[in-house]
């Protein structure tokens, strides 16, 4: 219907994760109708960070530099390592501002059903780290699942003779949320770590 | 916050229409994600796309031929013009695979509030095909609104005094819509445009 090479364009959206045909259509039709300049922009950002962005040695996270902006900066308190699953939860904490510390990214979590083992997940790579750093506390930031916890327990338990304080972010009723619509664990876990009110 | 070079292909995401910042976020990790050989894939496409398509100088559709598909093909009936506003509304109607007439792709609709005039949207080019044609029957398939019905009386006063048959698609309730939550004025046009029941 539509012509070639319009069509493998379409079909090239189609392949960004949330994109359906509609919204592959309209994309395609937007390059159609940018003007060249912006085109060729577009061209040479894809280029650009497909050659120049890889993940940081030292935490994993994105950088186009040697070292991440975090790791080699000495604003940061190096005695928090905050660990997370990828690297978009680095963003998410860093457009917070709240967080000073540093940052250890995981390739995912641990999830025996799907056949992903701790050495899948780069947590050699983060023990090594930790036993080599002078952190204090290691806060273990991944989604409440039952991934999450596995992962969590394994940290903890290889890192459970090491003087170091290990926390995880809390769970619970999000902030603003309707109590109808809490699921079932939510609630529970909310019950199990209520918190005296002082 | 993030790479220099991620934050220039957030930007470019940022610039399709529909797009805003979380999305044009996820899309850029997407191509951090894709394999280099999809990410080259992708330029290509869009290269291919830009350097190929162009409109179809009979009727301004989409082509990467000399002529497109449909004015060329003689399995059409050019006896029938449909005239739309946009090269999208032709894709619509071939996806509905019903018409099997011409088309015209004009550019827009006349709107003297925005300063949009008859010379603007290509008319005299649409004016002398159809004088220069045997077409018996011109379907004009604009938008409901101030604009479409503009522009649809202008191109019927035009062609008033030529033996052709001119007509709109209909517009009223949408099927399976919900009548409370149908505006005034489409409210209004169904009922000014009843049918008998036969």
């Amino acid at each position: 219907m539509y012509p070639d090479s319009f069509d493998s364009l379409i079909e090239c959206f189609r392949f960004f994760p949330g994109i359906g045909e509609k919204t592959a259509e309209r994309l395609a039709f937007s390059i159609l109708d940018m003007p060249e300049e912006r085109a060729e922009y577009f061209i040479e950002s894809i280029k650009r960070a497909k050659e120049n962005i890889h993940a940081c040695p030292v935490c994993n996270s994105l950088t186009d530099q040697k070292e991440c902006n975090i790791c080699s900066s000495d604003q940061r308190d190096s005695s928090l390592l905050c660990v997370v699953e990828d690297t978009k939860s680095v963003f998410l904490f860093e457009k917070l501002g709240l967080y000073k510390g540093k940052y250890h990214v995981i390739h995912g979590l641990i999830s025996p059903k799907d056949g992903v083992n701790p050495e899948d997940i780069g947590l050699g790579k983060l023990i090594d780290r930790i036993k080599n750093s002078q952190f204090k506390e290691i806060i273990l930031a991944f989604k409440p699942s039952i991934e999450g916890e596995t992962t969590s327990l394994y940290i903890k338990r290889i890192l459970g003779d090491m003087d170091i304080k290990i926390s995880k972010i809390a769970s619970g009723i999000p902030i603003g949320a309707d109590m109808e619509y809490i699921d079932a664990m939510t609630l529970e876990r909310a019950l199990m770590d209520r918190k005296n009110i002082e």
